[in-house]
C-alpha cells in the first residue's frame, strides 16, 4: 500500500526539477519553457511577465501551466528560476522576487552579456539561493512568445559563467538541465564570455544594424532599388538588423566596453582597406580576402550542428 | 528534297545562337556555359581561359565543347562572346579578341561592376560588333570551374546596361537569352548600377572581410573560441568573405568612386551608434534598431525568389 502511493510520487522526483519559473515568455522564455515541457524536465512550468498579453499568450499557446504579471508570486516554491526579460532589467526583477524565492532554490538567467547580469543580480540573490549565470547561444530574428519553439537550444552552445565562491552542486544541475535540452556545455569567466560574445554575435549585430541604417538614408529611388536588388548581400544584413530591438539596445549598453573595444578595432581595419581602395592596393585587398578563407575553413572545421544561418530554422 | 534538306538547319537556327564563347571559366563563366547547354540556346558552345587547367576541367566536365588557352580562335565565327573574367582584366581580354569577332557578333559580359568595364572594354570593341554589358546578379562563396551549376541564375536579377549608342536589337537578343536562363531582368544606366550595387554587394562584403580580418588579428586563444563560438552571428560573415579574392579585389578597385562614398557613409552611422553606446544613449539606440525592422519588412515584401542565403545553394 505504502509503495503504490509512493510510485506517482518517484516518477514526479524523476524529473530533475518539481516546479519552474521562467520569468519573461519572449523567444528564449517561451523556448525554453515548451522544451522543459517536451523533454519532462519538470512537474510544473510557471511564466512571470510583466506583459499581460504575453501571460495570456503564454496560456492559450500551452507554453506554461499559469501564466502571471506577479512575479513575485510566480516564483513562489520554484526549484529553479530563470530570468528570460531583456538584461537591463534583470537586477530589478532579482529585487522584486527575491523575498519570495525558496530557499535552495536555483536563480539563473539567460542574458546575452554576464558581467552586468553578475553586478545586477548578484546583490539581491539571498542566502540560500543559488545564482548561476547561463547564457545559451541561440535565437531567431523573431521576437515574443509566438517565436518559442522547443527545439531552439538543439545542438546549440550554452555557455555557464558560475560566480566565484557559488554552489558547486547548483552548477553542475544547472549543466544538466541544458544538456537535456540538447546544447553543448562550456564554462567561462563572465568577463571573457563578454569579449568572446563582442566579437562573435554583438559587432555583427551593430554592423548590421549600421548598414541597414546606411541604406535607409539613401534617396527613394535608390532604397527601392537597395531592396529590389537586396539578394546580392544587403540581404541577410536585414535579416540580423530585424532582432529585438530592446534585447539589442540592452546588450549594447550592457557590455560596453568589449563592444566598444571591439568596434574601435573594425574601423581602424575598415579605414585600412578603405586606404589600399582609394590609393589602389590591389596586392594587399588581395592578400587580406585571401587570409579570410584560412578563418572560414576554421569555422567549418569545427563543424557545428548546422551549416546554415538560423533563417532556415524557421519558427 | 530541300524541305528536308533545310530540316536539320531549321531546327539548328530554332536555337538563339549558333556558336558561343564563353571566356574565363570560373563559378560564373562556367555556370554559363553549362545553364546554354542546358537550355539548348547554342548549338556550339566553347571557352577560353588563359588558365590550362580550367580548360581541362571545362573539357572533362563537358563544360563546353571545346576549350583553349587561345583566346582569339576560340571566339572566331561566334555570335556571341561573353567576357567572365575578373572585371580588371576585360579590357585586355578585349584587346586581344577584338581583331577575330565575327562582324553582326555581340559581345557582353558578366561583370559585378559596370562603368569600368564600358570604359576598359567599349574602346576595343570593332565596328559592326555590338557590346551590351551585363550583369547577372548570381554567385556562391565558392570559385573555379567545378563550382559551376546550371541553374545558378534561375529567378535571380540580370541587369543589362546598354551602351549609348548601341544596337537595340542587340540588347533585345541578349536580353531574351537571359530571360530563357530563368533571370528576371532590369535595365539600368551603368553609373546607377555601380552605386546600387556598392550598397547592395560591394559594401556587405567589404564589411565581411572587415569583420574577419578583425577577428583574425586576435590572439590565439580569444581567436580560437571566436571560432567555436561563432555560430552567433560571426559565421554568416566568415560565409561572404570566403568569395573568390581576385574577383573582390577587381570590383573595389573598379568601382572606387561609389564604394568610397558608401563607406565613407557607412563610418560616420557606425560613429554615431558608437558613440550612443558610449553615452548610454539607449532611446537612440532603440529608435534606430526598431526602424531596421522596417527595412526588412521591405525586402520580405519584394518576394525574392528565395528565402534562403546562397550558402543553402549548394553547387
Amino acid at each position: 500500500m505504502l509503495k503504490k502511493a509512493q510510485k506517482p510520487s518517484k516518477k514526479a522526483s524523476a524529473k530533475p526539477f518539481n516546479k519552474v519559473a521562467v520569468i519573461g515568455v519572449g523567444l528564449i522564455g517561451a523556448s525554453l519553457a515548451l522544451a522543459l515541457r517536451e523533454r519532462k524536465l519538470a512537474n510544473k512550468i510557471v511564466a512571470g511577465d510583466k506583459n499581460a498579453k504575453h501571460c495570456a499568450l503564454a496560456l492559450r499557446k500551452k507554453i506554461a501551466d499559469e501564466a502571471t504579471t506577479n512575479l513575485a508570486r510566480v516564483v513562489k516554491d520554484a526549484d529553479l528560476v530563470v530570468l528570460c526579460t531583456p538584461v537591463a532589467s534583470m537586477g530589478a526583477v532579482a529585487k522584486v522576487i527575491a523575498p519570495s524565492l525558496k530557499k535552495g532554490a536555483i536563480l539563473s538567467d539567460v542574458g546575452s552579456v554576464k558581467q552586468a547580469v553578475v553586478e545586477g543580480v548578484g546583490p539581491h540573490v539571498p542566502r540560500g539561493v543559488h545564482f548561476v549565470p547561463a547564457h545559451p547561444i541561440a535565437g531567431t530574428e523573431h521576437s515574443g512568445p509566438l517565436a518559442g519553439r522547443a527545439d531552439l537550444f538543439e545542438g546549440r552552445w550554452c555557455i555557464i559563467t558560475p560566480v566565484r565562491g557559488g554552489d558547486a552542486k547548483a552548477a553542475q544541475k544547472l549543466t544538466k538541465l541544458w544538456e537535456k535540452l540538447g546544447s553543448r556545455i562550456k564554462r567561462m569567466d563572465a568577463k571573457h564570455h563578454d569579449r568572446v560574445l563582442a566579437i562573435t554575435s554583438h559587432l555583427p549585430h551593430l554592423i548590421a544594424y549600421t548598414i541597414v541604417s546606411t541604406a535607409s538614408d539613401l534617396g527613394t529611388h535608390l532604397k527601392d532599388e537597395v531592396i529590389r536588388f537586396s539578394a546580392s548581400g544587403f540581404r541577410d544584413f536585414t535579416r540580423v538588423a530585424a532582432s529585438d530591438p530592446v534585447m539589442w539596445r540592452d546588450v549594447f549598453l550592457n557590455n560596453r566596453e568589449a563592444v566598444l573595444e571591439i568596434i574601435q578595432r573594425f574601423s581602424e581595419d575598415l579605414t585600412a582597406l578603405q586606404r589600399n581602395i582609394r590609393w589602389g592596393e590591389g596586392d594587399k585587398l588581395f592578400k587580406l580576402f585571401s587570409q579570410s578563407r584560412a578563418i572560414r575553413k576554421a569555422v567549418l572545421d569545427q563543424k557545428q550542428d548546422t551549416n546554415e544561418p538560423m533563417s532556415k530554422r524557421k519558427p
